[in-house]
């Protein structure tokens, strides 16, 4: 039986392209509101909070702009002004109707931030709040565990790059959704899927961990993971790895790394991914070419994309691995117990 | 046999005092400097990381400028500039000779910031490089998982927090020392210690979270029970546990959770204790007053201080929970595998 978040992940190139097409003219308008604004500060919550962390560095690494996430507890429960004049408040929000995300972007434009909306709700509050809505298109999404949502905020992030000056090719957004598609066929019924998935089966627990652009991909792999199949799976960045965690790294708790296929970080993962078979426990590589694959007990290959909008197709994998490890666990990736599709802080 | 580590804890109130005494008639200096910011950015890993996590929610919340964590990378991995003027930097390093952190801080300055160092290393690298050194008093620490130079490293980010003009009464600092040690007393060989243990000891990971203030404990407490006890632990924000891993908590898998006696993120705190039992799972209170005991299976007093000074003291009953974890484990708490004291970033 074919699940729903199964189908959700094979309607990302549409979804993608949809989302590409509508938002890559509106790069003036963020343009022309970022004009007076210095730094961004993203305001988001779980997947979506994944999603900023690749915003986050795409922006400074790219556009030359400081930028961070914002902790939405000081607007709703501590209730604190804070001077965010110059600030460029950027929410995500995937029904664009989660109270805090609303709440907390109401409590930026306040305190003198300017403001941006990406969501999938058109004509949701949050969209409604912003001064700049980036209306991803990515339809209906009946899974609980975010996919298409999650990769077309990924595009509605790359966009808000662009918009920022980023010193990238903004034509490469337009080879994602077929690099997606391609993806998707490669990796489906592949022996090195097939392999991660028994070898995660049998395991309580997995680190995952990216670095710099890849590190929002990582985080969100572990968020999926513990919420489709309960696994202990603990998102680290490459630094904290190695300044400490690298202890719970055993034969019973396998590593995942996620690199993008080129620039400064894939080298250090490489040699991450070689001192982990080192010390006598797996990495399995999702990206990162050759150099990752061939460090790694197994690897799922990732997409021929430059490290910019690597992070859109990097996740594709894991994606696949999540749901095929779901029903291997006996889960019905559809509705993991405990969650809801419109999550509410209280 | 006592352990490095426990006697390490043992020493804090010493620590911290003479550390809060040498530290708060720095305050004017702080001051002067960062008259000329209007907001702060951090930049640790690891453990200073987790404490860094506190600065900012110190800062944002009561002294009322916009405060985050820096993203390391940008500076050492991708050499990107960006535009810190107006910004003040603050370092945290226990040994002050972790490369990545003085080269971020070296950049940060480059980039336009004015700079301070919270180091435990007295004329390290860090300490030179700053405007304003903060140096802790922890003395030398000799087990790996860090105890007194993580809770002196607090210590100098509430004198921070008061330089920063935070409102607070800076006298509520001087009753740490004497708090601390009562909570190691009543702590150690206590029943709800041997039961947490013995509790932690028969699964394979656990869920640490805690909200606002309380959050960069929850980090710490999860990243030392990595580290010392190759258990599965996964910070979780408060919020973050309610948007979906809480799937992830189940009867084989108990929520940890911190808070401090009062303010306002403890009823949140409460509701999610009841949520998780309600639900089948076990979760332990660590502080949250009489509301979080009587909510969870079992729990450690915290100490008897306001909100803002609480995680000064909420790690302790932590630290002891996870020396005495590790130990029944057949772990040696002060050298878990895999860990160095100094830890570069390559």
């Amino acid at each position: 039986m074919t699940s729903r978040m199964r189908a959700e992940i094979g309607e990302q190139p549409d979804a993608l392209r949809r989302t590409i097409d509508a938002l890559l003219p509106r790069t003036p308008d963020i343009g022309a509101l970022a004009r007076e604004t210095r730094q961004v500060l993203f305001i988001a919550r779980g997947s979506s909070d994944n999603a900023a962390v690749y915003g986050r560095y795409l922006v400074e690494s790219r556009a030359g702009r400081l930028s961070t996430l914002a902790a939405p507890s000081i607007a709703t429960t501590y209730r604190r002004r804070l001077d965010l004049s110059g600030v460029l408040a950027v929410a995500i929000s995937q029904s664009g109707k989660t109270e805090e995300i609303v709440e907390t972007l109401a409590w930026a434009k306040d305190c003198g931030a300017r403001t941006v909306a990406i969501t999938n709700g058109a004509g949701s509050p949050l969209a409604e709040a912003a001064e700049v809505a980036l209306i991803t298109l990515a339809g209906d999404e009946v899974a609980v565990p975010a996919t298409k949502t999650y990769t077309t905020q990924l595009a509605a992030l790359s966009v808000l790059g662009v918009g920022l000056g980023a010193d990238v090719a903004a034509d490469d957004l337009r080879r994602v959704p077929d690099e997606v598609a391609g993806m998707i066929e490669r990796t489906e019924g592949s022996a090195p899927l097939a392999e991660i998935v028994e070898a995660l089966a049998k395991v309580p627990g997995a680190v995952v961990s990216g670095r710099g652009i890849a590190f929002g991909t990582a985080l969100e792999l572990a968020l999926k993971m513990k919420e489709a199949c309960y696994l202990h799976a603990m998102g680290l960045s490459y630094a904290d790895l190695q300044h400490g965690p690298i202890a719970v790294v055993d034969g019973q708790t396998p590593a995942l790394l996620v690199a993008a296929g080129s620039g400064p970080t894939l080298a250090g993962t490489v040699a991450l991914a070689r001192r982990i078979e080192s010390a006598g426990a797996h990495a399995y590589g999702i990206g990162g070419g050759d150099d990752l694959a061939a460090a790694s007990t197994a690897a799922l290959p990732g997409p021929a994309l430059p490290e910019w909008v690597a992070p859109l197709g990097l996740i594709v994998p894991g994606q696949l691995l999540v749901e095929n490890l779901a029903r291997r666990l006996g889960i019905d990736p559809d509705v993991p117990r405990g969650l809801n599709k419109v999550t509410q802080t209280h």
